[in-house]
């Protein structure tokens, strides 16, 4: 099958059982309170607004490459891993001053609005926000307790997701005070994107998968292999997305990472190579929240002039090329083979 | 042995363990990044600080009353709710606002001050402390991992955890809307009560103890009709501490609630209770950030005047009758029931 119709396949199946977990808690939230079927209401909205889908998918696609069956089962670690997904986004969100999400407003700005006579409208938002971040790491505990694997499976899988998310903590510290420093390094930014999204997005869905599926240590051992310079890939893609790509298929302003002053990849090789009329102007557009169109484009002029786009995705080709050998000489079944090629290929080409 | 010893020397070994695991978990930090290995820093530090550690002992008290035999696997159960109540009052700190907490500065005042220069180190703390809030869950799922208790107690005792996190933060919802709302009744109160303490300070402890040591339905059902009457003496009993207490004792300001503009029972009493001109002084009070110490002091003096002091310490009284009578009628052994019973008195008598 064509990956864009796996993926589309799988988007589904996941969207259906989110969305039937979350109507029983909005069912289980409306006999405690209001507020409680209020935010739950508002959750439900935020998962199913949309989102690649991407981990989860990465989930299941892992389970049935290394001999998995009980799909039920492992569509509801899935399912764990958009709930776990949502938390850390919307945590994020609040930490990042962020408006827009998925194409429709973040949570603490969800609050902020309805709310808007309360004395503080947004820092009411912002608690709100933080308490349905918390909730929605709980739901995500709570559907693998659910799930149809027995006991032992059960604490692996939740022992790794736990791992998962203290990881990407750390990494999202690297990234609040990357964004706050002006002597960040490359290595500081390979760090970061190791945390939180090479293992957060690539490797740990991959051994949520294998793990359920009962692999072996060795596997698992490939599958890092492949997950971390694919997901050094995935993310300098990201950046370069961020900054060249359609705000509509994003769902989220094509300036934002540099209103928030965020010091990707994209941007330091940028610094790195501009003469200092260039190197000025960037600096100061980092983390001006009102920065102009025009100023936009003549950044972006800048990126490519000094070659730092073209830098950035031959060493995203580079490293997908790398991840895609690690599975070429594995003993994987070829069925399996051929998924993780198609993702690797599928993660350098996708254009949102 | 009397109560008060028996609460410190449990207290002593949750500290070990809490210590050697926190040890454990910053040389892991290390190994990540600096940044890191100072918010593990800082997370030790808050956990050692002190405090009651109430809920942790009731957890090991419940285990070895109901015929529990495994010290070391229900400290790190132990370990496991004081680092999971850490998570919950750094998140609710960032909430209310509070810069004091055990007697030392709240997480995202410790980053605020530490990295003053800051562009908005407010802001900057408050992130910090989100992730912090974030990774401490993440450590008190890790403990239970860890514990010496086979895989279905463990599941058991994650799925119990996780539901009472839950509940709690739905508590903290009604809560955070009960501080901007005029229109609060008794019967919300309550139900924030039975919520954010009753069910999180004495029913969830009580439940995660006796599940570990394997106890039936019945006696679950018992500690549920003992807990929720405790628990609600026990938040009658802080409301009063909170506005007549020492601060020294309690380590935190005995102004704070009013501040914050909580409804407490106590001050929803007062206001019923009073007259015109005292409910209009009341209700101005409710929320004024700048009160003044003599502007407390006639606060207190209304509470009294209004006999709302009294009503409260009655109610208190009998629910700490109503839930001995429940352990008094139970068929739990000797043992059980006198830890039972005497628990029940101090949360009545503390002074902090």
């Amino acid at each position: 099958m064509a990956i864009d119709k796996i993926l589309k396949l799988y988007k589904e199946k996941i969207e259906l059982r989110l969305r039937n977990f979350l109507d029983e808690k909005i069912a289980e939230a409306e006999k405690i309170s209001n507020s409680s079927r209020e935010i739950m209401q508002y959750i439900k909205e935020f998962n199913l607004r949309g989102g690649k889908r991407i981990r989860s998918i990465l989930i299941i696609m892992a389970y049935k490459s290394l001999g998995g069956k009980n799909e039920n089962a492992i569509i509801d670690i899935a399912v764990s891993a958009e709930l776990m997904n949502s938390f850390l986004l919307i945590h994020d969100d609040i930490i990042d001053d962020d408006e827009l999400r998925r194409g429709g407003p973040t949570m603490h700005r969800i609050y902020a609005k309805k709310y808007k006579s309360y004395d503080n409208p947004k820092k009411f938002g912002e608690s709100m926000a933080i308490i349905a971040g918390d909730i929605l790491a709980s739901l995500g505990n709570e559907i693998i307790f659910k799930s149809d694997f027995d006991e032992e499976k059960k604490i692996k899988l939740l022992q790794k997701f736990n791992k998962v998310v203290k990881l990407t903590c750390y990494g999202e510290i690297v990234d609040v005070f990357s964004s706050l420093r002006t002597d960040v390094t490359e290595e500081d930014i390979s760090k970061m994107h190791k945390l939180k999204t090479a293992i957060y997005t690539i490797e740990g869905p991959l051994h949520m998968g294998a793990i359920a599926a009962g692999a072996s240590d060795e596997q698992l051992k490939t599958l890092t292999n492949y997950a971390i310079p694919l997901g050094q890939a995935f993310q300098i893609k990201d950046d370069i997305l961020g900054m060249f790509g359609s705000e509509v298929k994003l769902g989220k302003p094509a300036d934002s990472d540099i209103k928030e002053g965020k010091k990707t990849l994209l941007i330091l090789k940028t610094i790195e190579n501009s003469d200092k009329e260039q190197k000025e102007f960037i600096r100061n557009a980092l983390g001006n929240k009102n920065i102009t169109k025009e100023e936009m484009m003549k950044i972006r002029e800048i990126v490519k002039q000094t070659s730092s786009l073209d830098y950035s995705q031959h060493l995203a080709e580079k490293l997908v090329k790398k991840a895609k050998n690690v599975i070429k000489n594995s003993d994987f079944e070829k069925h399996g083979k051929d998924f993780f090629l198609k993702i690797a290929d599928y993660i350098i080409k996708r254009d949102y």
